[in-house]
């Protein structure tokens, strides 16, 4: 999906394809390229910045990706390869830290400059802005919360650790504790076998519409997801100390109800001084990580010489 | 205790006092001033920026103590009671934040901008260098990963939380998990009531010296240990994606051989992009805060406008 973004934040123009991971590097990129065009031939003048946001281990310095384990993806020098099709500076960020470099210019933490975004999705991802600065880390994956342990000698995780907090409250983690649980009690899993049509394809999704339907094993399966969630979000605010934290993400989206737990929780169970964070929904939903690439790159075009220069000349 | 501390972090002279927390603010700034002086007696000069480590929530821009729960302090001008007495800028910082600048500047992090330190103690303290800025958090907390929860519903901690990292490895915990364990199996802690003296008594003092001897109970008690220290510490990693782990604190000391175990978790279950950090022991012992204190006031000190007009005559 490609949009063309203005100094505000808001989306003039947007082109959505869709990407076929299986297509490579360099078919993913043609695509890619494409759909930049589209946007692109209504803006006024040639791109001088383009962000691109990958769900990936990214070297933002030279816009690499090191590893996208979705696209099967080592070392691609993906901000040279677009740079060659679409001219410009092309920046290559993180998702997560692109939407949250979004949350933070032009959403939920507007104005706040010590905030956490957590990100439940089908996985659990999270980024920090502290002191004014957006967290890198030593290889440019602070803040992957999902990772934390939150069950000592607990589930599996799709990494290679235990009781990770993505293997309670992932979207993944929540169908499979939802199959478990039927395949344990079959009785108690008949509305949800008949809402997913078979056992094998419950999901998230399924738990949660069987649990507006007042469902029992589906309300015990919220209900821990919520523990599991709280657990988790009281340990990120302590360890991070955000003012804010921003939660986003299908899990969001499907259970807005989790954002008050979560900032009950948080209020009765973080240490003192971290306490007083406050907990709010995300203001962006699926163009977040597009919007904060696209606002991540105009930010360091300007910073840069090129750009600084081109501003100098424009004030005069 | 107070020391003079030269530009390279070596401690010139010393002067321990023991302070009484019930002395009350009065007493012990009174005690803290007579230590100083003490020490001040061998300057060259008067002094022109004195830092101090406290156990407690900071304004390090105030130099105010928000809340010391072991002094019982809540908001004592603590900078502003010292530069009456003592003369010279007065910056306080929090003792884990000190201890980690010493780490960085002097210590075992030297030259390395993405670390983060964990203080394994009666309690458990962190803090965090990333891209080369010491973490301050929203409230002057970053960094307080001995309250990320790490067993979801387990022990109750002394904070508000239940199963965060230190009720598990603090060495309250330790002691605490030790005589529950002595309690359900009396016949399996006679070495551990033996060397205490009672059951009441046992610590994990104790427990690390029976565990020298081989006894069994004692043997469990490490393992479990390591066991919620590597969980913890893959979740630090993870989170904060430092390139070096630095532990210290009286549970590496006692325990060494922790420090290759918490390296092998790191390097088997982080995430890829983080499984990288090196691991590694502390430099400084108990000296870390003062020396850490120090320098930050003086780092700070030369920042400010005099310092950094004084600077500029010395060099002309």
């Amino acid at each position: 999906m490609s949009a063309l973004v203005d100094p505000d934040g808001r989306i003039v123009r947007e082109s959505g394809r869709h990407l076929h991971a299986n297509d490579g590097p360099g078919g993913v990129i043609a695509t890619v390229v494409r759909s930049a065009r589209a946007c692109l031939e209504s803006a006024p003048y040639p791109p001088r910045a383009v962000g691109i946001a990958v769900a990936a281990q990214v070297d933002p310095r030279t816009g690499t990706v090191i590893h996208a384990p979705n696209l099967g993806w080592r070392d691609v020098p993906l901000a040279r390869r677009l740079a060659d099709e679409l001219g410009g500076r092309v920046y290559v960020v993180n998702d997560a830290r692109a939407a949250t470099f979004a949350e933070w210019r032009f959403g939920a933490g507007a104005g706040e400059d010590d905030l956490f975004c957590l990100f439940l999705g089908t996985g659990v991802g999270g980024s920090a802005v502290l002191g004014g600065q957006l967290l890198e880390g030593g290889t440019h994956a602070a803040g992957e919360v999902g990772h934390m342990t939150i069950v000592s000698g607990g589930r599996k995780c799709h990494c290679p650790n235990w009781g990770c907090f993505e293997s309670y409250v992932g979207g993944w983690a929540i169908g499979e504790r939802a199959r478990e649980a039927v395949r344990d009690d079959p009785a108690a899993g008949t509305a949800l076998v008949a809402r997913a049509g078979t056992a094998a394809a419950i999901s998230a999704q399924t738990v949660f519409q069987e649990y507006r339907t007042g469902d029992a094993l589906s309300r015990r399966l919220v209900r821990d997801t919520e523990r599991y969630l709280t657990d988790g979000a009281v340990g990120v605010v302590n360890a991070f100390n955000p003012n804010l934290l921003i939660l986003g993400g299908g899990l969001i989206a499907g259970m807005p109800e989790f954002v008050p737990a979560v900032e009950a929780a948080v209020r009765a169970r973080c240490q003192p001084p971290a306490a007083f964070a406050r907990v709010t929904r995300a203001r962006f939903a699926e163009a977040a990580p597009m919007v904060g690439a696209a606002a991540l790159a105009r930010a360091r075009y300007l910073s840069s010489s090129t750009g600084s220069r081109r501003m100098r000349a424009r004030v005069r």
